[in-house]
């Protein structure tokens, strides 16, 4: 299955693309995890202009995709219950893609085309967490589904 | 107000300790942050004992503190409402211990003591992500309450 993941921001630090790495290289053969990283707009636009702008990039990656929103507004889910979901999309979905907004989150553009829009936390937790976790936890729901013991119940 | 953080676990990758030292350096001087690392068992024995012993370890930092426990199965809460739980614990409150269990989670000893039992997200997550939202999220609540612009609405 074919994992995209799109986030947006301007150079992360070092131990967001080390615990990246660390994770996506740790995938079996049945995943295939593509990294996009679109430059956040840096100059003085109002905010809403910005997460506009940053909407429309982030477009033109997305091609009648299964698009997966990550906000703090949307559903939340266990680990358990990604891994379920995670095993569906295998089963009917050929291409997924993760969506994480820069720091202002995303705009409603995107959310409103997202099939799903999934809240890691009620907590606002800053856009390089987000990252990290999202590919932690797809890393853990791969391992339930195969038994591995890395995730202990 | 002083903020103890214990947690158990085995020389944290030096990422964890840039984070939280990158956000423990930032609080004003209302904060005093200690931290405290406990080790864990490296041997064999079962799980169910190595959380009885790791908590045993814990216990004996704590000395009538507020005890607050991070745990999945915890109550959830978002970033303004524990802005608003850290003002009403400045008020009333001379000393907060926070806790993060190890690889196993907390042993029940330390639940049953806790005041609090917080859950940073439905899903299962490292302890060493835990640790560090822990201290991103307490620097975010003391922004939030000194209406510093680092938390955006």
């Amino acid at each position: 299955m074919k994992i995209k993941i799109i986030s947006i921001g301007n150079n992360p630090p070092s131990w967001v693309q080390d615990i990246v790495l660390q994770y996506t290289s740790r995938f079996n053969d049945n995943f295939k995890i593509e990294l996009i990283e679109i430059k956040s707009d840096k100059n003085s636009k109002p905010m809403k202009q910005k997460k506009l702008d940053e909407a429309q990039k982030i477009l033109k990656f997305i091609d009648n995709d299964f698009i997966i929103a990550l906000d703090e507004n949307g559903s939340p889910c266990s680990s358990k219950a990604l891994s379920e979901k995670l095993s569906n999309w295998m089963q009917n979905i050929p291409k997924l893609t993760f969506v994480i907004g820069g720091a202002n989150g995303l705009d409603n553009t995107i959310i409103k085309n997202s099939n799903w829009v999934w809240s890691l936390s009620m907590l606002t937790l800053p856009h390089n967490f987000a990252k990290v976790i999202l590919v932690e936890q797809l890393y853990r729901a791969s391992t339930i589904l195969n038994s591995h013991p890395y995730h202990r119940e």
